[in-house]
């Protein structure tokens, strides 16, 4: 099978861990491990991972700095960071005849998208709201609460087009392995002449892991986090796990924002385009999830 | 032809120039626009790049910052932030049919390298003698003159091999322009269990291109620059250019360090290796320098 799969924040650091390059490649290491048994299958798997607390930390040092450098930017330096550690993390539980390679992904955004007047998903650290406040009159970020804390928030338009995803096939096609849509991709929108720049927004890599697994024409797209399914009723006592979800009678309201709603609608709208399989699970759980015997399933 | 052809760190950032990301990209654009000729006559073309100022940029950022990143991983974000401008700009310049990716390269180097117990390569900002002996003192650097002022040099071990070699040929194979061996390569060295760790290390662009080169059996390696062709007598009132430099009558003394000896050094060892063709010359004269009509033109 052809399998797209996406990393969720905690593969690279969990909750309260610091944020150093030790951990992030401890955390990897398992990832690499947990991710190995699909590709010594025989799977040929397209590997996506976030970048909000990584990103959030380059844009917090980029604002101490007299040159500050646009979102675009700083999500393609944690893409090199993020890509490269789960490269070689990932080839170190392969052996050397698996090729595995980074791919830096632009991805094409609309410059009109309403998001991007309002500004939704969180990136770095939680701070206290004074802390919060400076940092954004400071730096004219804008800012909401997320939490117990608050957190500087940025646009999150939906990606539109992926443009490596040609040569990604290609790699594909020959068995290689690839890392790519790093932190959802490189935000690129086009300008008046037709030409592309750089834009400030960070995309949802879940939905950016379901345009790459459309235009790949994927069998199926895995979303990965640290918990073991969709809940329906979740944070109330009620809370039980989803092992099947038919998109055709889903109701998104039922999946509050703050929960799985993303994950949700990513896999429902890959589901609903191509009429393929989705599925949301635990990153340790992968072989079962793929087989169908663990995570939420969702089908059409 | 296969052409490998690396930029020079002035196709990024000119002398005196601020390192801000509208400065670099405006830069690489042009850069861009000088090698998009060589794509559409139809060539089949690697690009790589320097990133001496941009991981020094970020070293002095993470030195400031609690939980330092060790240069591997620094490399690895300026490959990212620089591969994606090049790939963008480079895009913008050729037909949406051409296409352009930027792939994360790991490079295996020897750990036992004697170039680890005497670092030589500056990366990062010029200073004054006591700010240089303060950095140095602070953040355990070694440091060293360059030209007036004072660097950081860090080990520069030679490349063993690229272990993304055989991905990059497949893209080449299919008429893709791959980005590659960003600052000479993210260093990976072996451990004794056989897995890879990063290096605290910085690759000579040169000659990771030389031996991408190599490995990609590329028909003619290309170390493009500001000077317009290496000289003879450099530094003298008698300096004349170099037209043709044949390897078999080379004499690396005759190019003092700092001149462009690691070019020479390069190329030479493409060439007598390879039997094929390098050449030494400035950006905006690719299009002659291919045709053997500017440049240094190296051969056996």
């Amino acid at each position: 099978m052809r399998i797209v799969a996406a990393l969720g924040g905690n593969a690279l650091l969990r909750r309260g861990e610091p944020m150093t390059a030790a951990v992030q490649a401890r955390n990897v290491r398992a990832a690499g491990a947990a991710l190995a048994p699909l590709i010594t299958a025989g799977h040929q798997v397209a590997i996506t991972h976030g970048n909000g607390p990584q990103i959030g930390l380059l844009a917090e040092r980029d604002a101490r700095s007299n040159d500050s450098y646009p979102l675009d930017v700083l999500g393609a330096e944690t893409d090199g960071m993020i890509g490269y550690l789960i490269e070689r993390e990932l080839a170190g539980a392969l052996t050397p005849q698996h090729l595995v390679v980074g791919v830096l992904t632009q991805i094409r955004v609309d410059r009109r998208d309403p998001a991007f007047r309002k500004p939704t998903k969180p990136i770095g650290p939680t701070y206290d709201e004074a802390t919060a406040r400076r940092m954004a009159d400071a730096n004219g970020w804008t800012i909401a609460v997320d939490g117990k804390g608050w957190r500087r928030v940025v646009p999150s338009p939906p990606p539109l087009d992926i443009l490596e995803a040609r040569a990604i096939e290609l790699l594909l096609d020959h068995d290689v392995t690839v890392i790519c849509c790093g932190g959802g991709g490189i935000p690129v929108a086009e300008t008046e002449t037709g030409t592309l720049e750089g834009v400030e927004a960070v995309i949802d890599k879940d939905h950016a892991s379901a345009l790459l697994a459309r235009l790949l024409g994927a069998d199926m797209l895995l979303l990965l986090t640290d918990v073991a399914a969709v809940q329906e009723g979740w944070g109330t006592p009620d809370a039980r796990p989803i092992a099947q979800l038919r998109t055709a009678a889903l109701d998104l309201s039922d999946f509050p924002e703050g929960s799985m709603r993303p994950k949700v609608e990513a896999a429902m709208a890959f589901v609903n385009e191509t009429g393929r399989r989705a599925a949301i699970g635990r990153l340790e759980d992968v072989a079962a999830i793929v087989a169908g015997e663990a995570g939420t399933q969702v089908t059409p």
